[in-house]
C-alpha cells in the first residue's frame, strides 16, 4: 500500500489506499475480517443492489426536501457507476463481517461520497460536500438498507437468470414431451418393470415438477418486493421523514421496473428475513425436481450395453481417463451437484433465519449471500444441462421396444377381464418360466388368443380414456 | 396368537389373528418391517384419510357403474368406521414398509372388505361379496391412493389443528401489542442498546412473522388439494374409469368440506411429493418464527436479577431440583425444542422428496410422517405457549424505564440536529465517563438543557411521524 | 381421574390421581405440556438410565456417608423396579418440556421416593422417610443428572441393539462377499458400463462402507462414556460430596457394565452436548454407508426384465396393489426411508447443540429423543434388511455372464498394450457398429484375434496382481 | 480467444488458448460447464494437490519401472511448477463438472505434459515425449487420481490452517480462563440466574469445547490418510502395478510429510467418500462448539447499559450508521454466521455423501469443495475472532460484583443445612418482596445472621472440595 490518504470515522483515522474511493469503515472491515477473501468478496447483483438503493435514497431525500437537489444529484451520480458495475473493485468487502452487513452500507456510502465529492472537484476524504453519513446515508441505518439491498439484488436474478433459463430448460423438455407424446415404452415404479407409460408422459412429469417449483418460487415474489427501507435502525423510522420509505421504494421501482413497495412493518423487516427463508426452501423444491429429471436422464441413458439405456444423450467429452470410449452423463452430475449445493445453502439460510434476535437479526449477509448462489447456480446449471444434454436427449428406440415387448406388467389390462389373482398367476407364470406373457396366459387358459389381443395393447394402455 | 384364520394373497396362504380384520398383506407386513413399532405406527389422521379414500373411491365407482351399489354401500358402511376412529386397532404397520405404502393401502383394503363382509353376514378372508382387491381398491394403486390419503390428511391436519393453534397465539399476540402499544422500551441490535421502540412494536414484530408464516403456509394448500387418486399405477390411470379421478375427488370434497380436486398431471403426483416437500418449508418457516419469538421472550424475561428482566413471564412449575425458587422459562424451551424438531423433519422431508425414480417416489410414508408430526408438534406447543405463557406476559415496568432511561442510544435523535460525528462523541463521553447523555451533551457544549430536553424524547422516538 | 391425593411441591399442593406414584412435578407438567403425547413420551431406555442413576447416586452417597444406609437401600430397591421396567407408566412426561429435563428427573425422583415410603411402610406424598429432592435427589440437579441419563440410554442401547443388528448385517455381507470372490461381473461407474470387477468386490464395499461407518460410532464411545454427574446446577458441583461425581460413575459402571466416568470438565458437560452431537454424526455417517448399499442392491435387482437384474432379493409380499406378480424391493426402500429419517433426525441434534447458552444447554429431551431413535430405527431396520433381503440375495448368473459379455470397457485392458487411443478408436467402433469389440479391434488391424484372445480376460481384469 | 493451437482427444480436434498449457478435455469442459464460474474454480490447495499426486504417480511408476526415469523427471519437474503455485491459472475448471473430478484430473495431466513437452523442447498438443494419458496418468483413472487429491488437500488444510488456528485461539481462552479462575460471577442457566461460578470455569468450559472438537477432527484424520491411488477405474487397479498403489502413497508421503498409506479396501475408496462425510460432521460439531461459545462472548458483554454487560470486548470499528457511538460484537457475528455456512456445507456434503452408485460416487468435487471451503471459514474466522476479540476480553467487574451480590440463587448452598423446602421460601420471598436474601432468611428465622455469613460464600461455592 504505496500511497495512503487519511480518513476519519467516529473512531479516529486510518489510512487508506490513496487510489481508492473507499473510507474508514470499509479499510477497518479489511483489516479485521481476513475471512474467505478468495471467494466471499461480494458479487455484483450486491453491489449494483446497494447502488440502487443508494440512489433511490438520494432522490426520495430530494423528493422530501431533505437534501438539496445538487447532492443529491452528485450522489445519484456516483451512484450510477455503482449500479453500472464501474466500481466493483472498491467493494473489497466479505460476507463474513457485521451480521447486519454495517460495513458493507458504509463501503457503499464511503465510495459514492467520495466519487461525489470527486466529481464536484472536493478532496476525498473531506466528507465535504458529500458526507457519507448526513448525506449518502440520510434517513437511513444499515438495518433498513441492507435487507432492502438483499431484496433489490434477489429479485433482480430471479429475474434476470433464474426465471429465464429454468424456463428454457422447461421450454426444451415440453417440446420434447410433446414430440415423443406417443411413443410407447415401459413405466416403471420401485426401479422394478411396471405398465407403459408414452415418453411423452414420462418427460410431461418432469415438466410438470419444474413447472410447480418455478410457480413456488414465484409465490415468493411479494414477500421479496416488501422492503425494509424507512425503517431505520430498529424500525420505528427514527431520522427518516416519514415518507422516505415509501418514498424510496417507489424509486426503486422507477430504477428497476419492479414492483418494489415499502413493508407494512417495518419491525419484521429488520428482525426476521423469512421472505429469504421462503424464497430458499422454494429454491430447494426446484432443485428437488431438477435431480430426480437428472437422475431420470441418466439411469434411461444407463449402458450402453448393460443399463437401461432407453435414451440417448449427447456426448460431449471423452467420459473416463482409462476406459476408451466411455461417454458419461457429466451434464447430469454438475446438476445434482449443484442440487446438493442449494440443499446446503438452504439449510444454512434456514438457520440462520431462527437466530434473530430482538430487533435485528445479524444472520443478513450469510443469508442473502446463500440465496444468490443458490440462484447462480441453479440459473447457471440450468442452461448447461439445457444446452449440452436436454435438447440432444432421443430416444433408443430399438430398446425401448424390447423392453416394452417383454414387460410382464403388461399383465395389469387383464385385470379388469379377468380379476387381479388369475392375472397374478400368469405374471407369476411367465417370470418363473421366463416365457412371454402370452404363452403363459394360454397355457393358464385364462384366456384365449383373440382375447390376449384384444385386451393387451401398450399404448392403450397409456391412454385408457 | 392364539386363535387364527386363514388368509391369501398372490404370495399364498398365512394365518391372521382370528380377531382382528386385516389380511394377508397386513399380515405379512407385521412379519417383514419390525421397524420402530412402538412409535411409528400410523397415527389416526393417516388411517381417516384411508377411510375417506377408500369410501369416496366406492362411492365414485357406483356414480360411475364401475361397482354395483349394494357393494359400495357395504365399503361406505365399513370405511365410515374407520373414519371415525373405530378400528384404529386394526391398522397396525409403521411407516418403514413400502415406500408406497401399499401395504397401508392393503391393510385400509383388506379391513374394509373383511368388515363389509361381516356386514354382509359373509365370511372373513373368502374375499366375498368384498373383494379387497376388486372392489375396495378398484380403479385405483398404491401408487395412487397412498399419495392421495397423504393430502386428505394434511390437509386436514392443517385445517383442524395448525390454523386454529397458531392463530389462537397470534390473535393473544396482537392483543398484547394493541395493549402495549405506547409503552416505550429500549430497542436492542447485535444484542446492544439501541434507540427506543414500543412494547408493542415489538410484539408487533413477532405477530408480522406468524402472519407471513400463515400466509405461507396456506399458500402451499393448492397442491395439498391436488389429488392423485384416477392415476393408477403409473399416472396413465390404467384400469379406473376415465372420470374416475374427478369423481373420486369431488366425493372426497363432500366428505371432507375442503376443495379437493384431481391432479391435473397425474406422473407428477405419482413421482413427486414437491406439494409435500414445499409445505414443509413453510412449516419450517413458521418453526423459524416461532423460534425467534420463543427466544426473545425467554431473553427478554431473564433474569430475575443479573438479566434483561424486562418481560415477565408465569411461573408454572418449580424451576430447579436443586435451586430452590428458581423459575425458567420451560414453554419457551418447549417451543424451541419443536422448532428444532420441525427443522429436523424437514430436512428429512426435502431429501426424501429428491429421490424419486421413474414413475414413483418411494419415500411417501417418511415424508407424509413428518409433515404430520410437524403439525401436530408446531398446533401442540402453540396451543400450551399460548395458554402456559403468552396469555400471561407482562411488562416489568420498573426495569424497563430503568433501562430506558440510561440508554446511551437516545443521543441517535440529534443526529438530525447536530450531526451524526458529534452526537457519537457524546454517546462516546457518556459511555467512558459512566454518566449521563445530557451531562455529557451539555459538558460537550454541543447543545443546551433545553434542546436536550426538546430533542431527546423516547416516545417520539417511535414513532417519528 | 376420580381418586386423588394431595402432592406438594414449592409452588404448593396439586392433585396427582392416587393410583400414580408420581408427584407434584410429573403432574403439572402433564397439565403444562400436551405436546406430541402420542409419540413423544420416553422411552423405556431413557426410563431405565434414570432409574440406574438414582441407585448408583443412593449408592455413592451412601458410599460417602451422606445418606444413611436404609435410605439408600430403599431407593435403590425402588430404583430396581424403574430399571427392570416395572414402572414405565409412571413416566407419562414427554420429549417436549423443560429443556435441562428437570421435570423428568424430578419424575424419577417421585416416583422412586414414593414407592421407597410405601416399601416403608410411609404414606406417599408425605415426603417420609426419603425425600424426592433431599434424599432421591440428594447431591444433584437436573443439570448433571439429565445429561448422565442420556449417555447411560444412549450407550446401553448402541451396546444392545446398534452394534449387534449392524453387525449382523455385515457379516452377512461379508460371508456374501467371499462366498461370491470369484464371480466376474461388470462394474459400473457413472452407471455407464465399466471394467469388470467380482460380485465379492461389489459386495466387499458395502462391507467396508460399515465397517468405517462402526468404527466411526465406536469412536464416540469414550465422549459417551464421560458422565455429567458430580456437576450440579452449574457444574461447580455446589452441594454434592467432592468425591460423589466419581463415587456415582463407578457405580453406574457396575450397574451397567460399561466404563463410565466422570466427565473431566463439568462445565462442558452441561452447557454443551457434543458427545452426542458427535455420535449423531457417526449415525449419520452409517446411514448414509446403508443408503449407499440400500440403493445397490434395488438398482442390481432392478427388473425383472427391463433393469440391470444382475442380483435376486427375497421375494416377500404382493408388490403392488394394481399390478399383479409384481414383487419390490420393499426391504430396501425400508432402509432408505429410515436412512433419510436418521438425517432429519441428525439435522435437528446439530441444529439443538449449537444453541446452548453459559452454564446449560437446554436441548436436551431434543437430543437425547432423536439419538435414541435413529439407534433404534437403524438397528431394527438392519435386522429387517437382513433376514429379509440380505441373506436371500442370489446373483442371477445368466444376466451377469450376458452383461459381461457385451461390456465395452473391456476394452481398457488394451491400454498397456496399444495405448489409450487406439483403444478407445476400437471401443467407439464397436458401440456405433453395434458389434463385439474382438470384431472392432480385428477390423481395425489394431491386435490379433491370439492377442485378444490372451489380453482381454475379465477375471485377469479384476485381480490384475 | 486470438491465438489458438489445436488439441485432441478421443473425440477429435479442439482449439485452445495458443498461451495455455491446458488441452482438449479441459477446453471442452470450460465450455461445457459455464457453472458458478466466478466462485468455484479449484482453489489451490486441489491444485497443489493434484501436482503432488502427479509427481508421486511418476515417480512411483518410474520405482516400479513402468515409465522411463527421464519421462518421470520431466513429469515430476512440470509437477513441481503446479505444487508451488505457478500454474493456478492452467487449472480454469469448476467444481460443477463431472462428478469423478475426470476434467480435473485431465487438466492436470495435459498441463504437466504441455508443460514437460515444453520442457523437453518439444510441440504442445503433439503428447510427445509426455502422453497425457499414457505417462501423466499412467496406472491411474480419475476415479482414484481424484478422491487422492482431494484427500491430500484436505488433510494439508487441517494441518496447516486449522489445527494451528483454532489451536491459537484455544490457547488464548484457556490463559483467560486460568488467568481468571478467581473471578467469582454468577452462573446462568435457562438464562436465569443460578448458582456462582468463576469466570475462569466459564471460559474454561468453551476451552474443553474446542478440545473435544480438535480430536474429534483429528480422530478423523487416519480416514484422511487412506489413499484411493491403486484403485483405477472401479477398485480392482486394473492397469497399474500391482505395488502401484503402495509405491504412491508412500511418495506422497515423501512430499508432503504426512502419514499416507493406500487404501486396504479400493472399492470403498472410489465409491464412497465416508471419510471426508466424517470429517464434515466433526468441522460441523467444531462450528456448534464455535457458535456457542460466541454466543456467550455477546450476550455476556452486552449492553453496554441494558444488557448483562459482564464482559467487555474490544471496539473495533463505529457499530452503526446511524447510531452513534454504538459498538457491536461484530467478531461474534462474522463467527456465528461462518459456523451457519459451516453447517449448510456439511448438509450438503452428508447428502452427497449418501448418493453413491456401484463403483463410484460422483458428488466428489462438490464434496471436497465444501469441506475446504469449511476448514478455510473455520480458520480464518477463529484466527480474526482471536486477535480481534478473544485477546481483548477482560471482565466488567463492577457489572460482575453487582450482580454477585443480588443474585437470589445464592440461597442453594444453604439446601445442605435447612433443606430445599426452606431455603426455597427465602429465595421467594426475597423475589417477591424485592429485598435481600440475607433480609429474607432473617424474616424468616430459618437461620441466625451468623449462619447466613457462614454458609453463603459465593466463592466457596464455586470449589466445594
Amino acid at each position: 500500500m504505496a500511497d495512503t490518504r487519511k480518513e476519519t470515522d467516529s473512531m479516529g483515522e486510518i489510512a487508506v489506499p490513496a487510489n481508492h474511493y473507499w473510507g474508514a469503515q470499509t479499510q477497518r472491515s479489511i483489516q479485521n475480517f481476513p475471512i474467505g477473501v478468495a471467494r466471499f468478496k461480494w458479487s455484483s447483483p450486491v453491489i449494483s443492489a446497494l447502488g440502487i438503493l443508494k440512489k433511490a435514497a438520494a432522490q426520495a431525500n430530494a423528493d422530501l426536501g431533505e437534501l438539496p437537489g445538487d447532492i443529491a444529484d452528485l450522489i445519484a451520480r456516483a451512484a450510477d457507476e455503482v449500479i453500472a458495475g464501474k466500481r466493483d473493485d472498491e467493494f473489497p468487502l466479505v460476507v463474513f463481517q457485521t451480521g447486519s452487513g454495517t460495513q458493507s452500507n458504509m463501503n457503499a456510502n464511503e465510495v459514492i461520497s467520495n466519487r461525489a465529492i470527486e466529481l464536484a472537484g472536493g478532496e476525498m476524504g473531506s466528507k465535504k460536500p458529500v458526507h457519507p453519513n448526513d448525506h449518502v446515508n440520510r434517513g437511513q441505518s444499515s438495518n433498513d438498507t441492507f435487507p432492502t439491498a438483499m431484496h433489490i439484488a434477489v429479485a433482480r436474478e430471479l429475474q434476470a437468470k433464474l426465471f429465464p433459463s429454468v424456463g428454457k430448460l422447461r421450454d426444451t423438455l415440453a417440446s420434447k414431451s410433446e414430440q415423443y407424446a406417443s411413443l410407447v415404452k415401459t413405466g416403471r415404479t420401485h426401479l422394478q418393470d411396471a405398465t407403459p407409460i408414452t415418453l411423452g408422459q414420462e418427460i410431461g412429469g418432469w415438466v410438470a415438477q419444474l413447472e410447480f417449483a418455478l410457480d413456488a418460487v414465484q409465490a415468493n415474489l411479494p414477500g421479496i418486493y416488501d422492503l425494509a427501507i424507512g425503517g431505520t435502525a430498529v424500525g420505528t423510522g427514527l431520522n427518516a421523514h416519514p415518507q422516505f420509505g415509501e418514498a424510496a421504494a417507489r424509486r426503486i421501482g422507477e430504477i428497476t421496473g419492479l414492483p418494489f413497495r415499502s413493508a407494512e412493518n417495518k419491525f419484521f423487516a429488520l428482525s426476521a428475513h423469512d421472505a429469504l427463508a421462503s424464497l430458499s426452501g422454494a429454491l430447494r423444491t426446484l432443485a428437488g425436481a431438477l435431480m430426480k429429471m437428472a437422475n431420470d436422464v441418466r439411469w434411461l441413458a444407463s449402458g450402453p450395453r448393460c443399463g437401461i439405456g432407453e435414451l440417448l444423450i449427447p456426448e460431449n467429452e471423452p467420459g473416463s481417463s482409462i476406459m476408451p470410449g466411455k461417454v458419461n452423463p457429466t451434464q447430469c452430475e454438475a446438476m445434482t451437484m449443484v442440487c446438493v449445493q442449494v440443499y446446503g445453502n438452504d439449510a444454512a439460510v434456514a438457520f440462520a433465519a431462527s437466530q434473530g434476535n430482538f430487533q435485528l437479526n445479524v444472520y443478513k449477509p450469510v443469508m442473502v449471500h446463500n440465496v444468490l448462489e443458490s440462484i447462480q447456480l441453479i440459473s447457471d446449471a440450468c442452461l448447461a444441462f439445457n444446452d449440452h444434454c436436454a435438447v440432444g436427449i432421443e430416444p433408443n428406440i430399438e430398446i425401448i421396444e424390447g423392453n416394452l415387448e417383454k414387460n410382464l406388467m403388461l399383465v395389469t389390462a387383464l385385470n379388469r377381464h379377468i380379476g387381479y389373482d388369475k392375472a397374478a398367476a400368469i405374471a407369476k407364470k411367465a417370470h418363473k418360466e421366463k416365457t412371454t406373457l402370452r404363452a403363459a396366459a394360454l397355457a393358464l387358459g385364462y384366456l384365449s388368443d383373440e382375447q390376449y389381443e384384444a385386451w393387451i395393447k401398450p399404448i392403450d394402455m397409456t391412454h385408457p380414456s
